[in-house]
């Protein structure tokens, strides 16, 4: 059945220490540690670009996948807002770095921290059509290209990183259905202007607050099972100050709901398939709740649940 | 049945005359006329962007369509490589210019002049894996943010546009099979750097003249009709040489494969969708062939078909 078989993971070593920072911004340890929850935020080198990221992704997904076959390809698709360049497309260039085939499709989405959850829904409903067996989702959105450094609300949080799942016939999870939802009234909240990102990060605080408890009971109707049946929380990584109010909203289990990036920072598309590479293994997490939101304002949510081997 | 009912077209009015610049490139009335078959480009205004178009094309699209409801639409995409910001998406500014709901979908696809094919895959196949039942595609890439007004291969030939198709399911066409295709080893041949658009004319037609009639038999064959059953063949408006050099080589009939972009400009993923306007009222066209190719290189066809009305 068509699903996710496998995940790859890039988060690059080199990491800028929030510790450092301190004095200039006059901000406090308990600060770093426990509102916002990041210490470090992970950085690409200066001579790589989110093509880049996704390679690396990419082979730590080979590592793994040793009988992996580049020409059985049908497509690939990159989630960035930080593409290389504004053209060509981002899943080009990774095709040819991949020496995909000719007849491999290739596209970006354009979508911020909600990217994973509409990523897999596009590319999983775009394969279907084409009775597509293999596909390669990636999410890729370094802000090191865009935060301003004196900018306490971003350079403190955004960290890079890539990902890359494998969507194979073989799978290991498959998905629900999902919940879309979008807020273009507050699409100014987190903004690109002349190559500087700028976050109103109490208005985000709030449209999270506000719309992510409703999602996820909406998607949990929508696919007819209980809060209780859920084994793991898998929450877009806006800081831990967001997923503690969720946690506590909500009322979910601390140790069912990960928060994960406390050394590498808040890497949009990227953070929840982060967390869902370590759910792979671990047969004993039956049904995944996946909730991305952010810029846009855009949120996603929805349900994976692993396939019963015979 | 979901398909294409409708769609809107916004041509600015603004028109920059090549006949102008014929000192300063040295280029002669015959090579304007019957080469690039390009007189004239249009020209967003100076204080418009991509969504501007959007909502332009939108207002076209309601012109025609007066009992048309906004809240019912279900999922929305924007097809651009020139987004207003990189970002938030364009899809949700567009989105608050509409009045959508909260539960509309929006995600933008960054593709170039193969976006409207693989635009119609894209957003037809999500909206069946939801069970949506309305939604707006809408194509927008103002070429004239990037061009170089020093460069007579890119500032004499494109030109802006926006288009939204209408999908429903009282559609008028349908979508048959798509191929899909890949070259990411030219991918520096059309190419965005330091915002100044550059192409290698000569490698871009290379391209387009070997992969296009292959692509063509391929839709044909994958959708199990013949060619003589094709009304219309609707392929991207590179420039008149390449559509002439395509009309010959294939050995296509000129009254069904229009050459429609003289007093406006190849442009890019609206070149089709603005010529799909013009079949919708003639119900003497039943089957047409859509093709894009360009920017990637990437290249997608398919085959639309009428909907027998009982």
């Amino acid at each position: 059945m068509l699903g996710i078989q496998d995940i790859g993971v890039h988060i690059p070593k080199l990491r800028s220490n929030n510790f450092d920072n301190k004095d200039k911004f006059s901000i406090s340890d308990d600060f770093i540690e426990n509102k916002l929850g990041v210490t470090h935020t992970s950085q690409m080198e200066v001579n790589q670009d989110s093509s880049d990221l996704c390679y690396e992704a990419y082979k730590d997904l080979r590592l793994s996948n040793s009988d992996f076959s580049p020409e059985n390809i049908d497509v690939i698709t990159v989630c960035t807002q930080n593409p290389d360049y504004s053209l060509p497309h981002t899943s080009a260039i990774v095709h040819k770095m991949l020496k995909l085939p000719d007849d491999c499709a290739a596209f970006d989405i354009s979508l911020g921290c909600s990217g994973y959850v509409y990523g897999l829904a596009i590319i999983e409903s775009f394969m279907k059509l084409s009775n597509f067996k293999n596909g390669l989702l990636f999410t890729a959105d370094p802000y090191s290209k865009i935060v301003d450094d004196n900018d306490k609300n971003t350079v403190l949080l955004f960290g890079d990183a890539a990902t890359v799942t494998y969507i194979s016939q073989n799978s290991i999870f498959t998905s629900g259905k999902f919940t879309f939802g979008t807020r273009g009234s507050g699409f100014e909240h987190l903004i690109c202007r002349d190559q500087k990102l700028h976050m109103n990060g109490r208005e985000i605080f709030n449209f999270a607050a506000r719309t992510v408890p409703g999602d996820i009971q909406k998607v949990l109707e929508l696919n007819n099972i209980e809060i209780e049946d859920i084994d793991r929380f898998l929450l877009h990584q806006g800081s831990k100050f967001i997923i503690d109010f969720l946690i506590k909203r909500i009322g979910l289990e601390k140790e069912k709901t990960p928060y994960a990036i406390k050394n590498y920072g808040n890497t949009v598309s990227s953070s929840i398939p982060i967390m869902l590479k370590e759910c792979i293994g671990d047969n004993s997490i039956k049904n995944i709740l996946i909730s991305g939101f952010g810029v846009g304002l855009s949120w996603a949510s929805g349900i994976l649940t692993r396939n019963i081997n015979i």
